[in-house]
């Protein structure tokens, strides 16, 4: 096996560590979040980083970089208090890819993409059309993780939508039902398929 | 599509809740974390909430819940300030769900899983062995995320092993080359392929 250490990555070009460090770490989950700003322009971007926080109360977190391109996301979240959180499934991994790309505020990345809005309600957040599972957020609090500055963004979710196909009799959410993806590091995107489900796990006498 | 929202989900069963909102949250990164008590006893448990906070420096977070089975991980590491963080393949899936059982401080979940100690340098927290990616990290800080009485444990990444088939030119780790698990929720494995990497986004004119 390959053995780096400390001062090898700091010898490293800052692609490959970067390559190297968000790849090493294993899946992430893949969501477009979706927000509207004060006076009405929607915005859609990519995350890799929203983590399952809790089940009661339902909260979600994700991690924000102090240079990460989605900056119109936190301002938006920031003032309007809502998003939405909708899961990537192959069909979309191209258009979900490109909404990584530095347009201006007021540029949506709906209009440069083939992704759709889907309104629901009287939530003022634009959702993604055409995905399984679609949720609606709200902002709770967030954390400064000192260590590298950023912000641990913590979210209540109000309201799932789900395809039913996806949904099990025990509330468990068949991922791959839906087609939905997995990043690997920043650029990969995976398709997985479930290969078991196991028993709540006891002790062996 | 089934729309689920805050009243019906104080009326689930805890169960239902567990699954739904586990589940309903995407895929997660499958870890081992092994760690050593002060007096050399080994631990090992399985983590799906470990994330990438960052590259430069090198740092990973994972959630740790109040009631979570995995506390004697968390006592190890904060007396050693140390533990290893390895990689699920399709090969350990049932072994490493096991280690979610809840067996007393002095018992091993080595001794009860096939899954095997292995020792690299003077790290004084065990690896498993036939992984293909194991990572030596050192505790930084903890968060406490008031709005579920939750813990982000932040940790900086000292030593990357990985197996060199992995290992692509410019540093991007394709983990379904060594057969990387992700995890559905609470109980279920799924198996990635990879199906694009997508080259840096830029605007369209």
């Amino acid at each position: 096996m390959k053995h780096i250490q400390l001062d090898d990555l700091n010898e490293m070009s800052k692609i490959y560590r970067l390559n190297l460090v968000n790849s090493i770490t294993g899946y992430k989950s893949a969501h477009l979040i979706g927000s509207q700003s004060l006076d009405g322009k929607n915005n859609v971007a990519i995350f890799s980083s929203v983590i399952h926080l809790g089940s009661n109360p339902a909260l979600i977190g994700f991690i924000l970089r102090p240079t990460s391109v989605p900056r119109h996301t936190y301002s938006n979240i920031k003032a309007t208090g809502i998003f939405t959180l909708n899961a990537i499934t192959k069909k979309q991994i191209k258009d979900a890819h490109h909404t990584s790309a530095k347009y201006p505020e007021e540029i949506s990345e709906f209009d440069k993409t083939n992704l759709k809005i889907e309104k629901k309600g009287d939530w003022n957040a634009p959702f993604v059309k055409d995905v399984p599972i679609q949720m609606g957020c709200r902002y709770q609090n967030e954390y400064h993780i000192k260590e590298n500055d950023t912000k641990l963004i913590v979210a209540s979710v109000e309201h799932f939508y789900i395809s039913e196909s996806l949904l099990l009799a025990d509330g468990w959410v068949q991922l791959d039902k839906g087609n939905i993806v997995a990043i690997n590091g920043l650029d990969g995107y995976a398709d997985p398929k479930l290969l078991e489900r196991f028993p709540y796990a006891r002790p062996k006498s």
